[in-house]
């Protein structure tokens, strides 16, 4: 098992890069944004692993809820995986319920998928494939 | 900055410790109890960083108030640092309030201190010294 990132719902993106780069000493990798899912992200490495600050571009979207109903805060871990089918594969052989039963292209440009909270103890789950 | 680990709140350590190892092989590194804090915790590694499970072992403490409050989930991002007191200072300087003014011993054995989450977009922030 390998962190890949960790995600942070935010209420505004560049304060919040500005709050990470400027108080821990992160370093903003890259930007992406996702018109379906309506949310807008930046990267920041934190050693092997990243973090993502996400800020959403409508109320009416997964990140827009998650702030209204929880505020802002950690909203998300991802794992490493070789193979997201097989991954996706696994996890419903072990029982645990997809959000995605197939794969989709995260912000990175690679498959990812999540698995729902309620399988994993109430942490929100990605497969990213690297 | 370096994710040092992710800490999660969950409610039966043992059946936490079975879904992480169970579906995503991760490896279970170390045990710790914290009798001050009421928690007991174990920690997986996740590549160079670790996912710290944690069960409050009564109600009225930090973990099972946070339980009680917002259900089991993703609970605190830890940050590596050199050197304990320069962080602590550094974020004082900057503004962010600290939860632990002077460092206490966490359950690496390691000096460690928090920052409050509404210093940081309400993300529990955790300094551990390596």
């Amino acid at each position: 098992m390998k962190i890949h990132h960790v995600g942070v719902a935010v209420e505004d993106l560049e304060a919040a890069i500005e709050l990470y780069t400027n108080n821990f000493g992160a370093e903003l990798t890259h930007r992406a944004s996702n018109e379906k899912d309506g949310l807008t992200a930046a990267f920041l490495r934190a050693g092997e692993a990243e973090v993502e600050l996400m800020q959403p571009l409508r109320e009416d979207t997964p990140v827009g809820k998650f702030l209204a109903n929880r505020g802002p805060g950690l909203h998300h871990i991802a794992i490493a995986v070789n193979d997201i089918h097989q991954a996706i594969a696994e996890a419903r052989a072990n029982g645990l319920e997809m959000i995605d039963q197939e794969p989709r292209i995260g912000l990175h440009g690679t498959r990812i998928a999540f698995v729902h909270p309620k399988s994993v103890g109430g942490v929100l789950t990605e497969f990213v494939e690297t």
